[in-house]
């Protein structure tokens, strides 16, 4: 999308299920092997109770609205704050939601509020981007 | 680590070359197909030049690093901003470095700087991490 189209309000999602064959999968290309991910015995002695997904690869899923969606191709991701609010399970179905809650026009900025939710619609991360489009 | 062996300026870092598999493992596990970092031709007329890496794959390297390392296990990640400086192109090698900067004893809550660095030592990723530790 070009920068012109967008308006404050606009929003986008992608949702996707992640299975324990995604977070060995993360877990390798990142060398993070905490077993609060990987051991079910171990998670299930930790506050968690049951293995938990990577907040980083959950959070994928925000950069894959904004770099396919909103506002998709040609979008230069600057900055992105989260907080994981809650922990993601393995066969949660996340939802990740994007908004424009900010456009600054002499520099082409924008700024969009960046959510996840669970399939009980629970926010899991919250957070926000910022990104800059040339066109 | 314990929340009583952490002091501040303790630091602890993990490194890693992210190459076209890893991009194109991860675009698979997040959905994220932004041309940017999977066609070639395409990133070749961006103003990178080149493929990039997601911002959001480097960033495991960092809670990677909060995971196995420092703190370690039993982390309670609650929080990471990122600001994403410059590329990452494929085959660059990525340094991961965390430090702690602030404790709060009354929550068992860390504060770490966190930067990735390219093999030129230019950094291209920063931000802070928050954890929560119970013990």
């Amino acid at each position: 999308m070009k920068y012109n189209e967008l308006t404050v309000g606009m929003s986008s999602e992608i949702e996707k299920v992640f299975d324990l064959k995604s977070v060995q999968k993360f877990a390798n290309l990142v060398d993070d092997h905490n077993p609060i991910h990987l051991d079910e015995e171990y998670a299930s002695k930790s506050i968690f109770k049951k293995r938990i997904v990577h907040g980083l690869l959950v959070s994928g899923l925000i950069s894959a609205v904004i770099g396919t969606k909103l506002p998709g191709e040609g979008s230069i991701y600057l900055g992105q704050s989260l907080s994981f609010i809650k922990p993601v399970y393995l066969q949660d179905k996340i939802k990740a939601k994007v908004e424009v809650i900010k456009l600054r026009d002499d520099k082409k900025l924008v700024t969009l509020k960046t959510i996840c939710v669970n399939q009980d619609n629970e926010e899991v991360i919250n957070g926000e981007a910022v990104v800059k489009l040339f066109q």
